[in-house]
């Protein structure tokens, strides 16, 4: 039961209404793979970074047990930058800097000891990339699920739409389900995408939690309410990495139930990313931790009826 | 255990992504009113209309068990006139007109029957008469609910923060809340706003649901996801009409348990009136409809941890 994550190591510069940073460990595979280790063992990883990303990064994803044998380091590159300045809200953002560098020419090699995996994440990324990840598997992974951006929709939907008829899984924010389905009604949206390929979509709303849809299986779940969020980035990509990590942990087990307590987790891991800059708080978290924070999102969602 | 309801009777017009309506009819304290009579027996109404109001409106509130001794009707004058224009996505609005015509010299008389309520609920109004109705009432009723908005807290605030002190409980959306606080997070928000006076405070999201706040309550509920929100118009008075009604039949319980089903029911309400214009759904419903709304919300919010 191996998990296989493909997408961006990266850094970030950020600026939020607490503080400004300096380059900062990011990118979508780096919190995928970190929120999945909570949850899995065979925690494998693809991705390409510059001569410029630290050793010590590498090794504190080898910490929590991520294979790093598909971490390609271009020497002579520079990994991967964009910088972006969150509006009061939270929940709007401009990017400032994007700099492809290394991720301008990645073509990702799955290495032998990698092929055969059960679970396939696909991070966000260039759709005809992730297209090409899931062609170079040897055999095709019981899930594959997919994490995906409005650019994408704005400058290659064919291949957006493409891939996702590949897939089992797709994350995806609100905003994005209403582009990517032309519906302003999330229930309307979600009918749309299940129709694209993925039998199973969750809506990210941030604040305001995530809404699953599947075959049999239509669920509201709140966001774990902090005082105060600290920075969003990568919120997102944890969250996939919590759902997926907690789903490999169930071997694959997709029933409602299941579905439900994946989105839960998600959220969960997702409200620890967002307390701290970068991977600061993710990367030291416990069991008991996580376990907790469930308990109390269940007690805050709960009600009898009648 | 009786209700009284003190607000606004009124004609609204109306422009949606759907349709646009003449003069139909709305006001806080007719959805209120008729929300809450799915639940209370003893539904009492004080407000004030112009002749030109139809008698056949009055008629529906009192086939819904709504006495309406306290309606003046000021024959010579006009009812209170609002027309507004939703945005596509239906969570904001512009107002195009507002004739306060008789309500803006309304001198709400208690009738000596209504006197003695066990329940005040004081609908969106001016702060400075939401504080002398409590002042007329020869006792005090045993809950005090406030609903305002965003208008009083620009140009009355000191008059608003005296009610303030004098209700139990306060609905608020989370605009409004962020607002009255000057504090972002809802949480801190919250903190403020009980501070301020209400021990009970439940936050309405629209379509992203409610918070509700309390001494021992913390919850969190969905909308009902509907596949179109038709006219929003009302939501929130319906909400708070179901919320209040349920909290009366209840005999005044204000535990989590019941603080948390009241929120509920009241999501539901609000659920029915967006469906359609004006009192079209809200006025055609059984409890069974409502009940099968209510099992539909708790299958769609339920987990189990671990």
């Amino acid at each position: 039961m191996s998990l296989l994550t493909v997408g961006s190591v990266a850094f970030d510069a950020l600026e939020t209404p607490f503080g400004k940073t300096d380059k900062i460990i990011g990118g979508a595979a780096t919190y995928i793979t970190l929120a999945a280790s909570y949850f899995t063992k065979e925690n494998n990883l693809v991705a390409v970074v510059g001569g410029d990303f630290p050793d010590e990064m590498i090794s504190l994803l080898q910490d929590h047990g991520v294979n790093t044998e598909g971490l390609e380091i271009v020497k002579e590159g520079k990994t991967f930058f964009w910088s972006g300045k969150y509006h009061e809200d939270m929940n709007t953002r401009d990017t400032l800097v994007t700099e492809l560098n290394v991720m301008e020419h990645f073509d990702p090699i799955i290495p032998e000891s990698f092929q055969g995996t059960t679970f396939l994440m696909l991070g966000n990324t260039v759709p005809a990339t992730q297209k090409l990840i899931i062609e170079r598997m040897t055999s095709r992974p019981k899930l594959i699920m997919l994490d995906t951006m409005n650019l994408w929709m704005n400058i290659a939907m064919d291949d957006l739409k493409a891939v996702l008829k590949m897939v089992d899984l797709i994350t995806i924010n609100d905003e994005e389900a209403r582009q990517l389905s032309g519906e302003y009604s999330l229930r309307k949206a979600a009918k749309k995408i299940m129709e694209m390929g993925p039998k199973t979509l969750i809506i990210k709303k941030g604040e305001h939690g995530a809404l699953l849809f599947g075959k049999n299986s239509f669920f509201a779940a709140p966001a774990f309410p902090l005082e105060d969020v600290y920075d969003p980035t990568g919120a997102g990509d944890t969250f996939a990495g919590g759902f997926f990590g907690f789903i490999a942990r169930q071997d694959g087990d997709t029933s409602d139930s299941s579905l439900r307590r994946a989105v839960v987790y998600g959220s969960v891991m997702a409200s620890f990313t967002v307390e701290k800059f970068s991977l600061d708080r993710l990367k030291t978290l416990t069991q008991e931790h996580i376990d907790a924070r469930v308990r109390m999102l269940r007690e805050l969602a709960q009600f009898e009826a009648g």
